[in-house]
């Protein structure tokens, strides 16, 4: 069985890595490729990359359409366009994972604090399932609507949470230093990404006020069943992709580094995506992999986990298409083990 | 005496790199700086490497505004705009170093050909004064208006007219290979200058089409007072700033690698800014300099020479200063010899 | 049947594209990885995108070992040492691929000249199989021993021979200007390809004596049945991997762009890896892939062909892949199409 | 008066740019540069950059030799190698900026602890100067032998001395969360430096171990006048040069972003090169200048404090030239208002 799959919003970065692993996936087939544009550009002029390898026009395609095409659809939408479509998609019975953060938080409240705006779906919020497997599969198998997890918060959850769940760290005054790659911020043209603004340069940036700091703390309390609290603070990278996290916490009690480490490697003994290493994890390690490199050390008063993934896989498109693999029941790692 | 300059269109990479030469210059003071923007951002909120250095809003002045505060003006608007307030300036008394297009052609009809629209101050064009020190310096001393160049065809005038000069090559069959960074390209957002789009990529661009082929063949000519045919092919390199131009020409006889380079030597022996190499050149050597570097090479039956700048400033704003200093018999290298 | 390979001198980018590629083929498994230490690192420790993809050790493998565990060699060593070793792979029965420069050039006193050494294995030069699929894929299907083509040679025969053979260019007074990523430069600690020497400048190098001018000569030559001569000028470019051939040729008699692009795409009409465009390629658009992507222009009175691919894929492992999967008559685009 | 300067270690970054600044130094010239080597390379085949704006060999120079041709010397050494020839610098009557981490720590076993040698020259370490101008400008003036600070040091040291100083911090529990260029690594060619290793990659090292931990712990407390502790993160940049430090401080009692910001900017009113700003700082905005920016913000319980340099300028050779303007009572800002 092949499942059909579309895919919404489908000029960007994230859109093209999702197709790009889509077609190496024996079980899938993409049918649709969404725009808001009237146009109809086809799939190679929007993504040089794909020439010869998929053609398809992007759409401007109503429901009713998308639920004739495909089985399955992958939302690249920004937040609040995605929720206003998810709920016709759902009622016309087709499975949706949803890359925007629309149903990652589950609480309006905070929701509507953060993203400063009207959820138009508030009901589903409470029980959204979050797609991050290594702690939620359970959830995620025969879910029919999947929040994937935000780039930063996938790194600095699956640092965190195992030292949280068997209490070697506690739950507050944790700090999240990460670092990103381009990408993240999008395909959109912005003064702010422009090559020569960034390249040869690095800058921290919404210190203390990025959305993704509710959405790590409410990770860690799901993950731990303990009220946390987080600093983050996120930076821009001079390079396409990678987010690394180095995260700060403060141990419960007598730590070394060996044990941390040892920690980690026991909860992800059985992960096919996560290596616990020895050694400094390096995004180039991860790059175009759906990939976490983790290590840990003890200085002074501190455990330091340190994280890298790709933010576009990992982070984003790799995380989805293991997020449809569970979904569907087939092999997690379909089209992932690059 | 101090020599009061403005600067018009001072939101880019060119107008940033002219207020950081001028800055040291100990003969100018700048008094203005212009925007089409009504808001008057202050500059260190536009350039933010000028905090604490410069104490300045950018307005949008009026001529007569520009001419109470200024006694020099350097025009860093695009093409057409800048000749419609050109002749204005004029007439005001300023002098003017145009960094835009408009008056480096001499004839209106390759103009008009190239550019797509009417010019609008067409009878200046057969007198204007081309800005390239190293060929017309004479013309330049006490000038009213300067025809700054463009950054590509100061390569490559560089590089062949001392060859085409002294007979050494053929005028016509010239090809001109050009690489150039990012910075070139302008600052205003664009999908093909964000970050990722150029970041590990290189392509060509306007091959057969760039404005900057019919400038390059009459700086030969006029150099040579030969007519000229150049091909030239600029590529875009992911980088900042610099361009390399490697330029192949049919020699007139038989020549060495070594005669090649001496002739290049034995023209630029007297030129402060023209360092000609043994070795190759790499632009990152002149870097934010007002140097240019050349060598040459003989392969088979063609002569290979090859020359670096700093495409903002030898290629734009560096010769701006150095046409300043002439125009003003001021010391040319001033504020240049970093 | 699975066929059992081995990596001779994995440590470098070359052999770590292969075995990522290799990874993922379902007609081929990994074996052996060599390197002349005897300290056995395991693949993890040399190329940490592995962790936990690969479980072997690089070992110093005499040929009697290589000979019991494979049936397939890549070699990834330098010129010279390669043809040191190949004729006993041969010798045992292993089939060979390989990578070096070795049996590239069929005349040893060409390879001596450019190479400056004595070849080690002068006889099998005549008689070798150049692994270009795209021009000799009949000579590829069934053979013992490949020569897998050089990267930039790769870009420009794949440019040029279509229109050398259909006679719509002069097989002399040929450029090539060529421009490559940093990996092509191989992974020893070397000044010149530090971080802070390559990033931000761009350079030329081997103008007129880079080896692989004679490869491309021989290759044109063989394609077209014409004696070919070619100036070809390398440049280095501030990114990791990605190659851009800028080839001018004569025509031979009138041309349009538009017949030149037509005669490219009538010549790749049925080639799985090579997509002739009518934009501008960009080595971005290909990166990671084994795809060549390549348009023309007619500028003047020369054809333009430009070509793109990524060097250590089309220009290295993924032709090697490809000319394996050809050798064992197997898809030919097997683990190729990402 | 002119005082003529000689650069021991000449072949490195942080020596080309000494010699970039005091070129353009009314009041210094360069009469001495040294190497190990014994080939007397010209300056021009080592810093390319330099050619025809130096005219100077590099030479294995002895003391006495360096004492008859310089009143000062730059000491660009490695540490160990600098404490072994500044004595008899000294004893030769020659000042001394040194910058090595020889004469930082003022604690014999501090430095034989972190650096794992004995130090060549013990005695004088109770006594050192520190060069950082903005918090020890006194014993600046008219010392003999100046300790040029580490680069991440001076970065956290600026960001946090002043919020200890007037009590708005505590000692204890400061994180220091920083990331540089690549130029920081030096110039000696190692894997971990190849553009192929770094480009395109983020990574940590030195966690808890680096030397510049117990450096900015001293300089704290000298400050302060408490006894402080630190953890300090580094990381590296896929860039070439600049400094971005993310200091977190717990506050001692109520404060808010307006209120750190003014403390900052009240303590650096009348320091020519450190600008505190409202917006976020970037690297870029001080790349190739002196200048540091800084910024705050109070997120949670925490103060962030956020300052960038240009490692090889404020972090090395700006600050070398503006403690040897000091040291000779010059201009402070001569040769490096740019």
């Amino acid at each position: 069985m092949t499942i059909r799959v579309g895919i919404l919003g489908a000029t960007g970065y994230t859109a093209f890595e999702l197709a790009r692993i889509l077609l190496r996936h024996n079980g899938a087939k993409i049918t649709a490729l969404t725009t808001r544009q009237d146009d109809r550009p086809h799939v190679s002029s929007v993504h040089p990359q794909l020439t010869g390898r998929l053609d398809l026009h992007l759409e401007n395609l109503s429901l009713d359409e998308l639920a004739e095409r495909c089985d399955c659809i992958f939302g690249c939408l920004p937040h609040a366009a995605s929720a206003a479509v998810v709920p016709g998609l759902l009622e016309r019975g087709l499975k949706v994972v949803d890359l925007s953060a629309d149903y990652r938080l589950r609480d309006v409240a905070v929701y509507e604090k953060w993203y400063g705006e009207k959820h138009p779906d508030p009901a589903r919020l409470p029980n959204s399932v979050y797609g991050l497997p290594e702690l939620f599969r359970d959830t995620i198998r025969g879910a029919e609507l999947i929040a994937n997890p935000g780039c930063y918060p996938t790194s600095a959850t699956l640092a965190l949470a195992p030292l949280l769940k068997n209490g070697m760290i506690q739950p507050t005054d944790i700090l999240v230093d990460s670092k990103s790659g381009v990408s993240g911020a999008g395909r959109t043209p912005k003064l702010g990404t422009l090559y020569c603004e960034v390249n040869e340069s690095f800058s921290a940036y919404g210190v203390g006020t990025h959305r993704h700091m509710p959405e790590i703390e409410q990770n860690l309390q799901q993950a731990s069943g303990q009220k946390c609290s987080v600093i983050f603070t996120p930076h821009l990278v001079p390079m396409d992709r990678g987010i690394l996290s180095t995260c700060y916490a403060k141990p419960t009690g007598p730590v070394t580094t060996a044990e941390a480490i040892a920690a980690l490697r026991e909860f992800y003994a059985d992960e096919p995506f996560v290596q616990v290493i020895d050694g400094m994890p390096a995004t180039k390690s991860v790059s175009g992999t759906n990939y976490c490199h983790l290590t840990a050390r003890v200085v002074n008063d501190r455990i330091i986990v340190i994280a890298v993934i790709d933010n576009l896989i990992k982070g984003a498109s790799g995380a989805a298409v293991q997020n449809f693999n569970l979904m569907y029941d087939l092999a997690e790692t379909t089209a992932l083990v690059d």
